[in-house]
């Protein structure tokens, strides 16, 4: 079984990712810069953020960070967004999740303005991605494609299984492989005999967000797994939402947890936030043109 | 087999929807209006939008028809839209499809405020349908899951197949499956063994724009099928997706064609005009209280 490393895939895009960013420094003469908004204690929130502005500082992006309390209300948070979404000097915004109790994440998502929503969550953004037109999609099922774009592994015409259905990987997800000419299933906690469903696809995403949920029984034997899920066991040990053990000498290939599909989604935030640079640099180009 | 009429489903429907339709007139004292834009001369696209007039006037909806030349520009189409969005009597807007060549239909989608999309085709009207945030959604999926209330077929936990993925039905159908909690597979003309991946499926949904593309060997004995399709054939009969003939006594249920799902695109177009006309209501009202 191949174990499909994250790794390479970001270390081949790097390259190209770093020619996007100089282009935009050398025409706007400033860099890209990304404003994240953290509310409350949450220890796994923190180490994310702090892991996203590692990324930024490697990559020479810009950033800020906002923090609140937990017991901050949506409207203070709301007039924060309003202002980034206002600063001309700010590409990319992203408000981590969780966030606490009092928050509709349903609302959330439509306060960042669509060109800088970095996480790709803003309904027009999950609109035009079902409608294939162009705009800044999801970190997470944004590095999944380019994993299998990397190790060649073809989807079009095949059979893609989708375990989960969030709004974060599932559903962007579902809606990225029908893109690619995929046919897409799409099954969740409601799925009546999982295994049956699963066990005749191609490529099988499990997104379920349950440790251990994938086994043997769900997998075609030379099938591709990809594992989206992170969970620590009380051992400490980290684990997917695939028992890896039981498809050694029974899956084509499989993503490692860790290693797999995580360090992808940090590399296309950063992605993200060099496109939003540079669309708002096309546009500032196309109104000094109008003016001109 | 069970024929699936329309009819009987819009009939149930029309007492509810005059209820709302006349709280409308009595808070707002006037009726929802429906500006229809048509462009070009195609024979089938006048007939669809003679129809709709009918049936708007059949409820006492107000509606008005802006007709363009097929040689008409998509800067004189789009100036007529954006006044539209602005009149303050107009609730829904539609345009007219196929439209001509020189027009680009993802473009063309971003026109219509949309609030005042009745369609549902804006991408931010399809992210909300994705992300289950209540808003104006296609009407020959919002029919087809009406269609399927109405005759007590339950898709929570079934496999539901739909065939065909167009922005206007497959795709958005697939997305209200899904928030009714139904394991979704959508197939293509990208789709490797069809009647392999569709034999499976409890409920059936066919919306390929191919005349009599699915028959027996495509359908599960006892399975439910809705097709959307409708062709006319040289004999200048009518018949859909599906080869009705093939089913008799084989499937539990089928929409029938001409008379099964045809009936409700329309009269959801006319739900959506009145359920938009009452969301501008309830927005008036919103912002009369912030004034006082």
């Amino acid at each position: 079984m191949q174990s499909l490393l994250g790794k390479p895939v970001v270390d081949a895009l790097t390259a190209e990712l770093e020619v996007l960013l100089a282009d935009f420094v050398r025409a706007s003469g400033r860099r890209p810069r990304l404003a994240v908004i953290l509310v409350g204690d949450d220890p796994a929130s923190h180490l994310y953020v702090t892991n996203k502005r590692k990324s930024a500082d490697r990559l020479g992006i810009d950033h800020e960070l906002h923090l609140f309390a937990a017991k901050a209300t949506p409207v203070e948070v709301r007039t924060k967004v309003d202002e980034l979404n206002q600063r001309l000097d700010v590409d990319g915004i992203l408000i981590q999740r969780p966030l606490p109790a009092g928050f509709n994440l349903q609302e959330v998502s439509c306060w960042i303005e669509p060109s800088k929503d970095v996480d790709g969550f803003h309904p027009e953004l999950v609109g035009k991605l079902a409608l294939g037109i162009p705009a800044l999609t999801p970190c997470t099922p944004t590095g999944i494609m380019a994993l299998l774009e990397h190790y060649k592994i073809p989807v079009a015409g095949k059979l893609c299984c989708v375990v989960g259905r969030s709004p974060i990987v599932g559903k962007p997800l579902a809606a990225m492989l029908l893109n690619a000419n995929a046919t897409v299933v799409q099954c969740h906690r409601g799925t009546a005999q999982l295994a049956e469903i699963t066990s005749r696809a191609d490529v099988l995403f499990v997104a379920a967000g349950v440790a251990r949920l994938v086994g043997r029984e769900h997998v075609r034997p030379g099938a591709v797994v990809i594992d989206v899920g992170i969970h620590k066991l009380v051992d400490g040990s980290l684990t997917g939402d695939v028992r890896a053990d039981e498809l050694r000498d029974h899956a084509a290939a499989l993503t490692p947890v860790p290693g797999g599909v995580g360090p992808l989604t940090i590399f296309m935030l950063m992605s993200n936030v060099v496109q939003a640079a540079h669309a708002r640099l096309d546009t500032t180009r196309r109104s000094s043109v109008r003016k001109a």
